[in-house]
């Protein structure tokens, strides 16, 4: 069991929300419009709580389910209110075209915030080649980056929780070919491939 | 049935060459050293031949079996010997290190073939994903990028009589992603996934 801090209340923090519930987990909800956080709350029932946005999280993973474009300025936001959490980006940054990414070569949303991370917060890339409605009624494969390994030991401990299997991809750096992932993953599904019900996932060869 | 030249005579050479003949495709080989290619034509069998380098190939489908350094300059010494064919390049084109790619953003060694290769002449991203010893027992899922509709539509038919699955991520571009998501492969692989028994697939969710 983890303790699971969710920052965002779109669709994504619904979704993980509900599998960390089921899967026996706590869940705080943050959001900048904290009624909106505290009817996701209240909606995931479970016991799920809310906290005050950019202060510190009850969780030991904090999850930022929101757009690129916010993760890094949620996490400079939060500041020292994320020493010693582990924090996960899921996060795509695709560019306006959805054709590449929206930052250049050799980083990534993953890194940039870890960048902006307080020294001591370990920053973990997972969950964003997944649709989010698969992950809601699927059981895709979750690809995950990091530099720290006992951070990413945690979040592989949480992934199971919801019945899913860690894939570890390597380093942080790794991130970077992850969003790639989810780019194209998000090409598949427009060039046809499973009627977007599919995940990028590794496939073990039939035992021999 | 698919006419198949095979530019190289190493093990990928080898292993996709062996499919191809069992799949019920004719199979041309073609080497720098001659004497290499007629090698791997007569382990092949199955009425396997040879092909002068650089010289015009009897295949529809030209796979370019290289090293990724070699790749365009092959393309580029077969020059309108390639005209009108498919050319199909499978390679990685890691960096030294193995932590990223050879090329910067925006382009791949499929695109800059792409750029050598005559006009009328289709390049198709595939198989890079796919360890070798994977493609030789196992049933990997395959995916090709490419902006010839009717050239991605051949290779779909090739990978078909080889008993796998074709994955249309989309345009030419998106090889970068693909010789990405190569990367990612091994890097998963150099952390602990699947005993390198694995390939990158589409996993579909079970109806419901």
């Amino acid at each position: 069991m983890s303790s699971i801090t969710i920052i965002g209340t779109g669709n994504m923090a619904r979704t993980i929300g509900a599998r960390a519930l089921a899967g026996g987990n706590t869940v705080e909800v943050m959001g900048r419009d904290r009624s909106k956080a505290a009817d996701l709350a209240e909606a995931l029932g479970g016991g799920a709580t809310t906290g005050e946005w950019a202060t510190a999280p009850a969780g030991d993973i904090v999850i930022v389910a929101l757009l690129h474009t916010a993760v890094v300025p949620a996490v400079t936001q939060y500041g020292d209110a994320l020493a010693g959490k582990v924090v996960v980006d899921i996060s795509n940054p695709f560019n306006a075209s959805f054709d590449g990414l929206a930052h250049p070569e050799g980083t990534s949303t993953a890194q940039e915030a870890a960048k902006a991370a307080p020294a001591g917060t370990a920053v973990v890339k997972a969950f964003n080649t997944v649709f989010r409605h698969v992950l809601e009624k699927g059981r895709p494969d979750i690809f995950l980056a990091g530099d720290d390994p006992q951070a990413k030991a945690s979040v592989e401990t949480f992934v199971k929780t919801l019945g899913l299997r860690p894939l570890d991809a390597g380093p942080l750096k790794m991130s970077h070919w992850l969003e790639g992932a989810g780019l194209l993953t998000v090409s598949l599904a427009n060039h046809g491939v499973g009627n977007f019900d599919f995940a990028l996932g590794a496939t073990e060869l039939p035992a021999s």
